[in-house]
Protein backbone atom coordinates (compact mmCIF):
# COMPACT_ATOMS: atom_id res chain seq x y z
CA UNK A 1 0.00 0.00 0.00
CA UNK A 2 1.77 3.25 -1.45
CA UNK A 3 1.32 6.18 -3.03
CA UNK A 4 1.10 7.06 -6.62
CA UNK A 5 3.32 9.78 -6.57
CA UNK A 6 5.27 11.48 -3.47
CA UNK A 7 7.55 15.28 -3.32
CA UNK A 8 8.25 16.78 -0.18
CA UNK A 9 7.18 20.27 0.19
CA UNK A 10 8.67 21.21 3.07
CA UNK A 11 11.94 20.04 4.87
CA UNK A 12 12.59 21.19 8.18
CA UNK A 13 14.77 20.61 11.19
CA UNK A 14 12.65 18.19 13.55
CA UNK A 15 10.23 17.52 10.17
CA UNK A 16 9.58 17.59 7.15
CA UNK A 17 6.00 18.00 5.25
CA UNK A 18 5.23 15.47 1.77
CA UNK A 19 2.70 15.78 -0.34
CA UNK A 20 0.89 12.21 -1.50
CA UNK A 21 -0.93 11.45 -4.26
CA UNK A 22 -2.89 8.49 -3.64
CA UNK A 23 -5.09 8.15 -7.18
CA UNK A 24 -7.47 11.28 -7.52
CA UNK A 25 -6.72 12.59 -3.71
CA UNK A 26 -3.74 14.17 -2.49
CA UNK A 27 -2.80 14.20 1.23
CA UNK A 28 -0.40 16.29 3.01
CA UNK A 29 1.70 14.49 5.61
CA UNK A 30 4.16 15.92 8.38
CA UNK A 31 7.17 13.20 8.33
CA UNK A 32 8.33 12.96 12.01
CA UNK A 33 11.19 10.08 13.47
CA UNK A 34 8.75 8.70 15.86
CA UNK A 35 8.96 8.85 19.65
CA UNK A 36 8.12 7.17 23.00
CA UNK A 37 6.57 8.18 26.22
CA UNK A 38 6.97 6.27 29.76
CA UNK A 39 4.81 5.26 32.52
CA UNK A 40 7.48 5.70 35.32
CA UNK A 41 6.47 3.99 38.50
CA UNK A 42 8.94 4.23 41.33
CA UNK A 43 9.59 1.94 44.81
CA UNK A 44 7.06 4.08 46.64
CA UNK A 45 4.39 3.47 43.79
CA UNK A 46 4.43 7.32 42.58
CA UNK A 47 4.04 7.70 39.16
CA UNK A 48 6.54 10.59 37.50
CA UNK A 49 5.43 13.18 35.45
CA UNK A 50 7.09 16.30 33.81
CA UNK A 51 5.74 19.74 33.38
CA UNK A 52 7.12 22.01 30.39
CA UNK A 53 6.29 24.74 28.38
CA UNK A 54 5.22 23.70 25.52
CA UNK A 55 5.52 26.60 22.94
CA UNK A 56 2.57 25.24 20.60
CA UNK A 57 0.00 25.63 23.24
CA UNK A 58 1.70 28.94 24.79
CA UNK A 59 1.46 27.55 28.05
CA UNK A 60 2.63 24.67 30.43
CA UNK A 61 1.91 20.85 29.99
CA UNK A 62 2.08 18.14 32.76
CA UNK A 63 2.73 14.83 30.72
CA UNK A 64 4.58 11.52 30.44
CA UNK A 65 8.33 11.91 29.97
CA UNK A 66 8.68 11.36 26.49
CA UNK A 67 10.83 12.17 23.45
CA UNK A 68 11.98 11.77 19.79
CA UNK A 69 13.60 8.64 18.43
CA UNK A 70 17.42 9.90 17.69
CA UNK A 71 18.87 8.57 14.15
CA UNK A 72 19.43 4.43 14.91
CA UNK A 73 18.11 4.04 18.08
CA UNK A 74 15.46 1.46 18.88
CA UNK A 75 12.20 2.54 21.34
CA UNK A 76 13.58 1.10 24.22
CA UNK A 77 16.50 2.88 24.05
CA UNK A 78 15.03 6.06 23.57
CA UNK A 79 12.65 5.81 26.47
CA UNK A 80 15.03 4.64 28.80
CA UNK A 81 17.40 7.73 27.68
CA UNK A 82 14.98 10.25 28.04
CA UNK A 83 14.04 8.87 31.13
CA UNK A 84 17.72 9.38 32.50
CA UNK A 85 17.64 12.56 31.25
CA UNK A 86 14.28 14.34 31.88
CA UNK A 87 13.74 12.61 35.74
CA UNK A 88 17.56 11.26 36.59
CA UNK A 89 15.47 7.83 36.67
CA UNK A 90 17.84 4.94 36.11
CA UNK A 91 17.24 1.00 36.19
CA UNK A 92 13.88 -0.60 36.64
CA UNK A 93 12.09 -3.32 35.41
CA UNK A 94 10.45 -1.98 31.73
CA UNK A 95 7.94 -3.33 29.46
CA UNK A 96 5.65 -2.04 26.02
CA UNK A 97 2.48 -1.05 27.46
CA UNK A 98 0.98 0.04 23.79
CA UNK A 99 2.12 1.85 20.40
CA UNK A 100 0.04 3.88 18.70
CA UNK A 101 -0.49 6.80 15.78
CA UNK A 102 -0.35 10.17 17.57
CA UNK A 103 -2.22 11.80 14.88
CA UNK A 104 -2.38 9.83 11.92
CA UNK A 105 -4.97 11.94 9.50
CA UNK A 106 -1.84 14.04 8.74
CA UNK A 107 1.40 12.85 10.25
CA UNK A 108 3.82 9.81 10.72
CA UNK A 109 4.27 9.86 13.85
CA UNK A 110 3.91 6.47 15.43
CA UNK A 111 4.74 6.67 19.58
CA UNK A 112 5.84 3.27 21.76
CA UNK A 113 4.27 3.67 25.69
CA UNK A 114 6.89 1.49 27.87
CA UNK A 115 6.25 1.14 31.70
CA UNK A 116 8.77 0.82 33.76
CA UNK A 117 8.45 0.06 38.04
CA UNK A 118 10.82 0.28 40.21
CA UNK A 119 12.91 3.28 38.80
CA UNK A 120 15.55 4.55 41.07
CA UNK A 121 16.35 8.69 41.55
CA UNK A 122 19.22 9.82 40.41
CA UNK A 123 20.76 13.12 38.39
CA UNK A 124 18.67 14.41 35.33
CA UNK A 125 20.23 16.06 32.70
CA UNK A 126 17.88 17.55 30.82
CA UNK A 127 18.70 19.10 26.92
CA UNK A 128 19.61 23.11 26.71
CA UNK A 129 16.16 24.16 25.45
CA UNK A 130 14.27 21.87 27.87
CA UNK A 131 13.52 23.43 31.04
CA UNK A 132 11.45 20.87 32.88
CA UNK A 133 9.88 20.64 36.83
CA UNK A 134 9.57 16.97 37.79
CA UNK A 135 6.27 15.93 39.43
CA UNK A 136 4.90 12.85 41.71
CA UNK A 137 1.90 11.61 41.98
CA UNK A 138 0.97 8.27 44.23
CA UNK A 139 -0.33 5.96 41.77
CA UNK A 140 -3.53 5.80 43.93
CA UNK A 141 -4.31 9.33 42.77
CA UNK A 142 -3.89 9.03 39.32
CA UNK A 143 -7.75 8.41 38.72
CA UNK A 144 -8.94 11.40 40.11
CA UNK A 145 -6.19 13.90 38.78
CA UNK A 146 -6.33 12.95 35.04
CA UNK A 147 -8.72 16.35 34.29
CA UNK A 148 -4.94 18.13 35.07
CA UNK A 149 -3.94 16.23 32.10
CA UNK A 150 -4.46 17.78 28.60
CA UNK A 151 -2.00 15.80 26.64
CA UNK A 152 -3.63 12.76 24.58
CA UNK A 153 -0.67 10.34 24.99
CA UNK A 154 -0.06 10.95 29.04
CA UNK A 155 -3.77 10.36 29.21
CA UNK A 156 -3.85 7.09 26.95
CA UNK A 157 -0.65 5.96 28.48
CA UNK A 158 -1.92 6.87 31.98
CA UNK A 159 -5.41 4.75 31.51
CA UNK A 160 -4.06 2.12 30.02
CA UNK A 161 -1.80 1.88 32.88
CA UNK A 162 -4.80 2.10 35.69
CA UNK A 163 -7.46 -0.38 33.92
CA UNK A 164 -4.22 -3.17 33.53
CA UNK A 165 -3.46 -2.63 37.07
CA UNK A 166 -6.84 -2.69 37.97
CA UNK A 167 -7.52 -5.97 36.23
CA UNK A 168 -4.50 -7.27 37.57
CA UNK B 1 3.24 33.95 26.86
CA UNK B 2 4.15 34.26 23.39
CA UNK B 3 7.39 33.60 21.11
CA UNK B 4 9.63 36.81 19.97
CA UNK B 5 9.10 36.20 16.63
CA UNK B 6 7.33 33.91 14.18
CA UNK B 7 7.75 33.21 10.65
CA UNK B 8 5.56 30.96 7.98
CA UNK B 9 7.88 28.59 6.43
CA UNK B 10 5.73 26.35 4.82
CA UNK B 11 1.87 27.24 3.77
CA UNK B 12 -0.39 23.96 2.81
CA UNK B 13 -4.00 22.73 2.08
CA UNK B 14 -4.95 21.72 5.53
CA UNK B 15 -1.11 22.43 7.45
CA UNK B 16 0.89 25.68 7.65
CA UNK B 17 4.43 24.97 9.66
CA UNK B 18 5.43 28.31 11.76
CA UNK B 19 8.96 28.57 13.39
CA UNK B 20 8.94 30.37 16.19
CA UNK B 21 11.62 32.14 18.34
CA UNK B 22 11.66 31.78 22.15
CA UNK B 23 14.58 33.92 24.23
CA UNK B 24 17.48 31.70 22.46
CA UNK B 25 15.93 28.56 20.70
CA UNK B 26 13.12 27.57 17.24
CA UNK B 27 10.46 26.01 17.73
CA UNK B 28 8.83 24.03 14.36
CA UNK B 29 5.20 23.85 14.97
CA UNK B 30 2.27 22.63 12.95
CA UNK B 31 -0.77 24.82 12.53
CA UNK B 32 -3.98 23.13 12.41
CA UNK B 33 -7.48 24.54 12.82
CA UNK B 34 -8.50 22.08 15.47
CA UNK B 35 -10.63 18.94 15.74
CA UNK B 36 -13.16 16.89 17.42
CA UNK B 37 -13.61 12.99 18.02
CA UNK B 38 -16.66 11.43 19.42
CA UNK B 39 -17.59 8.21 21.80
CA UNK B 40 -21.22 6.87 19.99
CA UNK B 41 -23.19 4.83 21.89
CA UNK B 42 -26.55 3.66 20.47
CA UNK B 43 -29.71 2.40 21.88
CA UNK B 44 -28.45 -1.32 21.90
CA UNK B 45 -25.30 0.17 24.19
CA UNK B 46 -23.08 -0.49 20.78
CA UNK B 47 -19.92 2.36 20.45
CA UNK B 48 -19.31 3.29 16.51
CA UNK B 49 -16.14 2.99 15.01
CA UNK B 50 -14.78 3.89 11.82
CA UNK B 51 -12.21 1.94 9.79
CA UNK B 52 -10.65 3.70 7.19
CA UNK B 53 -6.96 4.08 5.13
CA UNK B 54 -4.76 6.38 6.63
CA UNK B 55 -2.23 7.04 4.21
CA UNK B 56 0.32 8.62 6.15
CA UNK B 57 0.34 4.79 7.99
CA UNK B 58 -0.02 2.73 4.71
CA UNK B 59 -2.52 0.74 6.41
CA UNK B 60 -6.38 0.91 7.45
CA UNK B 61 -6.98 2.01 11.12
CA UNK B 62 -10.10 1.79 13.58
CA UNK B 63 -10.54 5.14 14.94
CA UNK B 64 -13.44 6.67 16.59
CA UNK B 65 -15.07 8.78 14.49
CA UNK B 66 -13.46 12.33 14.06
CA UNK B 67 -12.40 15.25 11.66
CA UNK B 68 -11.52 19.01 11.18
CA UNK B 69 -12.80 21.77 12.51
CA UNK B 70 -14.30 23.83 9.15
CA UNK B 71 -13.84 27.43 9.94
CA UNK B 72 -16.06 28.86 12.24
CA UNK B 73 -17.26 26.00 13.66
CA UNK B 74 -17.67 25.65 17.58
CA UNK B 75 -16.62 22.12 18.41
CA UNK B 76 -20.30 20.49 19.10
CA UNK B 77 -21.24 21.50 15.61
CA UNK B 78 -18.34 19.82 14.18
CA UNK B 79 -18.35 16.09 15.90
CA UNK B 80 -22.28 15.98 15.26
CA UNK B 81 -21.51 16.67 11.66
CA UNK B 82 -18.77 14.47 11.22
CA UNK B 83 -20.47 12.11 12.88
CA UNK B 84 -23.58 12.23 10.84
CA UNK B 85 -21.55 12.49 7.72
CA UNK B 86 -19.11 9.52 8.85
CA UNK B 87 -21.69 7.20 10.45
CA UNK B 88 -24.79 8.32 9.39
CA UNK B 89 -25.68 9.17 13.44
CA UNK B 90 -28.17 11.51 14.62
CA UNK B 91 -29.85 12.88 17.42
CA UNK B 92 -28.19 11.23 21.07
CA UNK B 93 -27.05 12.94 24.41
CA UNK B 94 -23.92 15.06 23.96
CA UNK B 95 -21.41 15.90 27.05
CA UNK B 96 -17.74 16.73 26.45
CA UNK B 97 -15.50 13.88 28.01
CA UNK B 98 -11.94 16.04 27.60
CA UNK B 99 -10.02 17.82 25.78
CA UNK B 100 -6.40 17.52 24.97
CA UNK B 101 -3.18 18.99 22.55
CA UNK B 102 -2.45 15.88 20.64
CA UNK B 103 1.30 16.40 20.04
CA UNK B 104 2.30 19.24 21.78
CA UNK B 105 5.61 19.48 20.72
CA UNK B 106 5.29 20.17 17.57
CA UNK B 107 1.90 20.71 16.97
CA UNK B 108 -0.71 23.15 17.66
CA UNK B 109 -3.47 20.80 17.13
CA UNK B 110 -6.16 20.84 19.88
CA UNK B 111 -8.86 18.04 20.25
CA UNK B 112 -12.19 18.60 21.61
CA UNK B 113 -13.59 14.48 22.09
CA UNK B 114 -17.57 14.19 23.16
CA UNK B 115 -19.49 11.11 24.52
CA UNK B 116 -23.10 11.24 22.44
CA UNK B 117 -25.43 8.65 23.90
CA UNK B 118 -28.58 7.14 22.00
CA UNK B 119 -27.55 8.38 19.01
CA UNK B 120 -29.88 6.93 16.41
CA UNK B 121 -28.82 5.53 12.69
CA UNK B 122 -29.55 7.28 9.36
CA UNK B 123 -28.23 7.81 6.09
CA UNK B 124 -24.07 8.40 6.30
CA UNK B 125 -22.84 10.80 3.45
CA UNK B 126 -18.80 11.01 3.97
CA UNK B 127 -16.64 13.34 1.91
CA UNK B 128 -15.68 12.25 -1.52
CA UNK B 129 -11.82 11.35 -0.48
CA UNK B 130 -13.31 9.38 2.76
CA UNK B 131 -13.98 5.75 2.21
CA UNK B 132 -15.10 4.62 5.51
CA UNK B 133 -16.35 1.38 7.03
CA UNK B 134 -18.26 1.53 9.95
CA UNK B 135 -17.62 -1.18 12.82
CA UNK B 136 -19.75 -1.39 15.82
CA UNK B 137 -18.84 -3.10 19.22
CA UNK B 138 -20.77 -4.00 21.92
CA UNK B 139 -19.73 -1.42 25.27
CA UNK B 140 -19.06 -4.49 27.53
CA UNK B 141 -16.47 -5.61 24.88
CA UNK B 142 -14.17 -2.57 24.28
CA UNK B 143 -11.96 -3.36 27.39
CA UNK B 144 -10.19 -6.23 25.91
CA UNK B 145 -10.32 -4.87 22.53
CA UNK B 146 -7.96 -2.26 22.68
CA UNK B 147 -5.23 -3.87 21.44
CA UNK B 148 -6.98 -3.68 17.49
CA UNK B 149 -7.04 0.31 18.68
CA UNK B 150 -3.96 2.03 17.24
CA UNK B 151 -4.82 5.59 17.71
CA UNK B 152 -4.27 7.73 21.03
CA UNK B 153 -7.35 10.20 20.28
CA UNK B 154 -9.16 7.23 20.04
CA UNK B 155 -7.59 5.31 22.84
CA UNK B 156 -7.69 7.74 25.40
CA UNK B 157 -11.46 8.44 24.40
CA UNK B 158 -12.46 5.01 24.83
CA UNK B 159 -10.55 4.33 28.26
CA UNK B 160 -11.58 7.61 29.62
CA UNK B 161 -15.32 6.47 28.76
CA UNK B 162 -14.74 3.28 30.09
CA UNK B 163 -13.69 4.72 33.04
CA UNK B 164 -16.15 6.98 34.03
CA UNK B 165 -19.06 4.33 33.16
CA UNK B 166 -17.16 1.90 35.55
CA UNK B 167 -17.23 4.57 38.46
CA UNK B 168 -20.61 5.55 38.20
Amino acid sequence: MKPDDARTVYEGKLIDVTVERWGDHEREIVEHPGAVAVVAVDGEDHVWLVRQLREATRRELLELPAGTAEPGEEPLETAQRELREECGLRGGTWRELTAFWTTPGFCREYMHVFVAEGVEPGAADPEADEALEVVRWPVADVGRRLGEIEDAKSLAGLLLFLSERCAS
